[in-house]
């Protein structure tokens, strides 16, 4: 995952233009991966898509001719979406242009604004410093031009039309943590659902913060309205623990099925209320549309010192944490996949278990973990609680307590909810 | 406010009697307030107006003709309703008729007898040792005769006939905290309200404990019955911290609003739950009412030493503690007079806040208050939340919320729930 | 208590067989013991009732014709349940059949085998490890037959058929805590039943364990819905603190009640979430029943070293233990019994309370607990509050607040809510 992370690091995203194609074209390399084009000037609920920005070049130059912040070295130094501009302005006249961070002297910050036109730079504090009074040569060579907004869609059809969503934004240049890892993460979990038997459909959106949520949500109400769980992923990469933001109805099954997975984990890990600030969930937990969708992250943005700045770079982004990222989803999708509510066949009383084989004979002090959770299956199986209910209620991991249901359904002890009328009691 | 508390002071009140009439009369200065008579011998639900109780003298002169004990110079001496008495007794015989508080031997204590016909005298412990054994004159020039109950009401109209209730009451004598502060604190928050456009109507009572609540709401059931919120005001000008009592329902919205409003000072402050004792609070609260009438504090009656003595005085209560709960309460208003339910007219995604210029259009990391506040409100805002839900879900200011609400209303980007249909999903 | 614990104590009860029979003729000379035979091969749900199980002798024999092994030093040396044998075994032969607890030498462990046939002794690690090579003479004089399982019922009709279910299990030998304390604190309890009037009905149940209580419900369904409350009683009788293991349910009002009456006993205790492993709770709240039926303990069964060996014997059960456990249940009964639902005659404001001699007449500080408790149940008697809600609201203890209730009550102040209609307010 982190080789397509440093693939993927030098291309110069934004929410529209040429480096989110390019950025899809590569991940079609794994995964199948539809691209949609969205007309600028589309009207999207509130919003209206925004020209398309495409950048060639940029950069400041000294009376000697020497490219003292240069975009070719790093694409975080331009303003992104700043309109062209070719002039020669004094210190001073440039100045109000220039973006630094002066807490961190030698990281150039990233900024940008798409929907005021404007144009400037960000450099270093260190770089800024050395500036001197000259009359600099300022270009910048970019295109703000009628065209598209441009999403990938990948779509893993399931045994059922409802469907997991998973969302990331593709529209970060050279930013690891914030942007790539989610990216990784989400083709490789795609990578591998796309090998299994799915109870759900999967839909997988790789879009531009913000207005690509929009413009997807405005396009596909019907798909919208098809989504059971979803989680946005976001700085996926870092050293950090897990951090997850909770959807806005607070209690949904994908909230309820990431703390069980976290609380089962072992490792430092924080559960977070919803607020309306952050990610794509913003749009998804819209009061209109109030998905349970959640916010899974390490580090959690703008707490981390390198968040929006060059320091998030190839190095802050470590493959083991992007694997064990990766394996977390899995576990999460292992939950939501088997969460189903089973009726005991035989309600009334504890069945025969040590007859079946499913019980110990020799009566003695304790019993293991599995004889404990087939009891805490067969007790609470009465229609009305879920495999998760189960789990959580007996402390106990979900993937035991869906082991023994297994199990006693194969036994004929338990039987699917769904296939028959009410509730045991 | 200190200056009425002041004026208020030497007037000997009590349940019935000129002391009340007398301090409505101040009262009328300030206020509009409607004087009401209820005859003895009514009957108020379970209970029966008792006789008018007035007096004009009160003494305890020893054999050398010297008043040891004089009600002029204190008129918590006497027990208050004492019946007239006029005899020659020695200090045995004079003995069950003196109530001292050996714990504080320089106050006096205030003793009262209401329903059982009984006369005595209270003074300090230290008065009580410097008693020789003499023949003592008694005198209580009282009379309890068939007169009236007394109450005054100040009633302020506002664009709805719901009402919020504010309660005080107007019995107690010469103590400050436990009685004048309350009612001082009530005057001026009526006089500041008379000011105001009110969405609500106010009734502001000036009664004697629980007899004359009793009487009240038996000749007011109607008016009841509009009680929306209510706020009973006592021992208010200490130098102690907020205690505030909630109602018997105990998630009421008066309950919610005062614990909003104490969270927000940063002051120390307790919320107490519902206990049937008090003051009338419990006539409110009584099961057949159940009214969301609250009870606020600073130090509670009882658990402060000067409580129901003669240190309960004027050096006790301070103007910036009443001046503090008058704020106080004004915030609380506030709260309920602007607690109101929108409903987004854009609920599908975020609106373009940026365009109408109610978002920051450089991005970078973090966004301030108020446009973290217009998120909270705007996802929300779903018909089915109140700004007081908002603010308490956001850990935000009630007023912040309040006014980047009015001002999206105005963008007609929210509108009041009360003037469509059903909620937003 | 004590006595019959110590009159029980020798015989070699367990799930079938002559010893519960024995057992359950020394309890009817204490109260009204109906037993009831179930042949071995009925079906009861999902389960047979076995062959019943009698012993005569068994023993370990060395060459020398010592009795090395002896059933009639402690009936726990033969694992329970064991099918006959006769043999003479070298000690490797003897091996797999002899069962010790290493942990504590001194101690023999107790072992049973009930639905898989086998054979074999317990006994202390001390003695197994003086057990030489020879050839031992072993037999086991048991005998494995049809014939029935036993169980007794002791049943005190009450006012209405709502009953009260005490459950306990007779199926264990030689161990006092687990087993003979709970059969000894149920017979106690039902004796001073007997003497008392009963608004429930109650049935004793003195049951094997497991299959006696799949047995009793197989054939007692409606009995069964007829349990509004039920205790299973086991382990009362050591020093430790009380442990009440909720009911399935988890808020039931035998689980409240409980929970309550530890709470004012000032003695350490620990109220525990339902689990399906334990006693027969596990069968009554299995998910077809799912009766409110909770578990009393003190120590609790596994996590006292005792548990299951030699130990547990009479010296590990105190009188004093089992007083107040029986005591507890007492409680536990009296609130059941009268926990009721009032109406408050006049609820707007509060009665004249001083008019009835209910309320101190001279005004002062403070109120007792009595005038406190009156006031509780006047504001709470809403048709809607029990009292035990109420004296859990109060925080006062429930007996104090049935005595008020009944006092308001011969006032007319209170009426039984389910003499007349609707709820107050």
């Amino acid at each position: 995952m982190h080789d397509l992370v440093a693939e993927l690091y030098p291309i110069c995203r934004s929410i529209t233009g040429n480096g989110v194609r390019q950025t899809l074209g590569i991940l079609e390399r794994h995964i199948p991966v539809a691209t949609f084009e969205v007309p600028s000037g589309t009207s999207v609920y509130d919003w209206t898509v925004p020209k398309e920005w495409n950048i060639r070049d940029a950069y400041v130059k000294s009376s000697r001719g020497e490219r003292v912040i240069d975009f070719h070295e790093c694409n975080l130094h331009v303003l992104n979406y700043s309109t062209p501009v070719r002039a020669k302005l004094t210190l001073e006249e440039l100045r109000p242009h220039l973006f630094s961070a002066p807490e961190h002297p030698a990281w150039i910050p990233y900024r940008t604004s798409y929907y005021k036109e404007a144009w400037g730079f960000c450099l270093s504090q260190d770089q800024l410093s050395r500036l001197d009074e000259d009359e600099y040569e300022v270009c910048i060579d970019s295109e703000l031009t009628d065209g598209h907004l441009t999403y990938g869609e990948c779509f893993l059809p399931g045994e059922t039309a409802d469907e997991i969503l998973v969302s990331c934004h593709v529209c970060h240049p050279s930013l690891c943590n914030d942007n790539l890892s989610g990216i990784s993460v989400a083709v490789f979990l795609a990578k591998e659902l796309l090998t299994r038997e799915r109870r759900y459909s999967y839909r997988f959106l790789f879009i531009p913060g913000t207005i690509g949520a929009i413009a997807w949500l405005a396009r596909n109400e019907a798909a919208a309205a098809r989504i059971r769980h979803g989680l946005v992923l976001t700085c996926v990469g870092d050293a950090g623990g897990f951090h997850y933001k909770k959807s806005r109805r607070g209690d949904a099954e994908i909230d309820r099925a990431v703390a069980h997975v976290l609380r089962h984990q072992n490792d430092p890990y924080e559960i977070q209320e919803f607020s309306p600030y952050g990610y794509d969930e913003r749009q998804f937990c819209s009061p209109g549309f109030d998905l349970p969708v959640g916010c899974l992250m390490r580090s959690v943005w703008g707490q981390f010192p390198q968040y929006h700045t060059s320091a998030d770079d190839l190095s802050f982004v470590l493959p083991a944490a992007l694997a064990a990222s990766l394996h977390t989803c899995l576990d999460v999708v292992d939950v939501l996949e088997h969460n189903r509510t089973y009726r005991n066949t035989n309600p009334y009383c504890e069945p025969a278990l040590g007859r079946r084989g499913l019980y110990r004979t020799t009566g003695g002090p304790g019993i293991g973990d599995e004889n404990l959770a087939r009891l805490w299956v067969l007790n609470l199986a009465d229609g009305r609680h879920t495999l998760l209910d189960i789990a959580d209620r007996a402390g106990m991991n979900f993937m035991l307590i869906h082991r023994v249901a297994s199990e006693l359904t194969e036994h004929g002890l338990l039987q699917d909810a769904a296939a028959r009328g009410a509730p045991v009691s």
